[in-house]
């Protein structure tokens, strides 16, 4: 499955079949005809990022393919590895196995070995399903799903433009919604994570945005000892994953 | 610092000078004159290894800097972001903190990212020195060190030739080796790691290798649900170095 699809044509067939997209870049200047104004359109119904590049900008997206960006006619796709999930079908799982819920909310990770190593995890502590945010955020590339080592193919990701919008849907559906933050209140140990969890893990460098931060029910830290200011992002998820497993293994 | 010395001359001065490094290429076919052999017997006495790379391969090592293919001469040296420290001095550390040792051996970490990330973990948990490998394994480079966010400054790394004898030395000085394992007997959690102890990560993709295995005192597991067949690496040490620091915070 090739990861770039280029050309007015190509990705308007593309977006009408439904093909999952991360993004759609186009050229700034390129003309705004039926094509181009069908292309934002279909984009913009199924929640697909569309960005508006200046040359020299859009040229460099190809990277090792300069090619395509001759026949780029100003217009690029950038297709999804695997297909996204929706958010109320997520929410559906924990009912259809009758565990306790337990996702994993992903407020910004931009880096795709972070995240492919994220879903490796999740699958190996039984996390029901992954929410990822829209903008500013990798999205399931290629390189994710090979970093995810074929953890892309078992566990579901949703994609959600509004993260803090999101845990507010989540507790209405009795969902105990904890933070991880380095100031965070509460020592990760010590969250009841048999409880219906999900857990939010900030993006690589800025930690969780103010307004997802205020939303959650609980912000808990993990301690860290020495000079060391922060963990990496996969590494902070994996340790609170692991704790929620432990303490559901143990039930 | 640059990361790449090239040419005879800067490439030998930088050795004299006893500049860490990581690796050194040289180009099949360079002629053999005294220059060239005064690096290979420096670089053998401190222990760097020298690879001899046909033309082609050669020049593709400088990927971004093609002129400096030009005026290498077949020499390339790739400097090291921060100094190795010698094993015995990293065994000396346990007595000096009065603290039980704790150390990750690395057998053969090839990603940057994953280096950086244990080395990010390692300070946070008070690891007292992470131990490298020289051959098929990635060293103290510069996107290490961006990885690490900082740790490469306060977590010494030695590097040796050998795991294997490496760890019989560990075991001279009473540290109890442990080698993480998907097949492992022990579950992590039931290892003691208040003991003097060395956490053993095998490399990605091959984890542990074969004799490396024979010689740790406990392969212990990491427990996993679901189709995962293994954590990525640096995930798999961020648990284990975890479960330590745990540990003795409780004592």
């Amino acid at each position: 499955m090739p990861e770039i699809i280029v050309g007015k044509n190509p990705v308007l067939e593309a977006l009408k079949a439904g093909r999952p997209m991360n993004k759609i870049l186009l050229a700034k200047g390129i003309r705004n005809d039926t094509a181009i104004n069908e292309i934002i359109a279909n984009a913009r119904n199924q929640g697909i990022l569309v960005e508006f590049l200046e040359r020299p900008a859009f040229e460099r997206s190809f990277q090792n393919q300069p090619d395509a960006g001759r026949i780029s006619q100003g217009v690029l796709a950038f297709a999804s590895a695997k297909d996204y999930v929706d958010l109320y079908d997520l929410l559906a799982i924990p009912k259809k196995t009758g565990e306790a819920a337990l996702f994993c909310i992903l407020d910004g990770i931009e880096d795709p070995m972070n995240l492919g190593a994220i879903l490796r995890t999740a699958g190996a502590t039984g996390v029901q399903g992954v929410i990822v945010r829209s903008r500013r955020a990798v999205g399931l590339t290629a390189i994710v799903a090979k970093a995810s080592a074929g953890a892309i193919e078992y566990v579901p990701v949703a994609r959600v433009a509004n993260i803090a919008e999101t845990i507010e849907t989540l507790k209405k559906h009795n969902i105990w919604v904890t933070g991880i933050d380095m100031d965070g209140k509460t020592d990760y140990e010590k969250v009841d994570f048999k409880l219906p969890s999900a857990i939010v893990i900030g993006g690589e460098g800025r930690g969780l945005s103010p307004l997802v931060r205020k939303r959650c029910d609980t912000i808990a830290r993990i301690p860290m000892k020495g000079q060391i200011a922060s963990l990496n992002a996969s590494v902070a998820a994996a340790l609170v994953m692991y704790e929620a497993f432990r303490q559901r293994m143990k039930m």
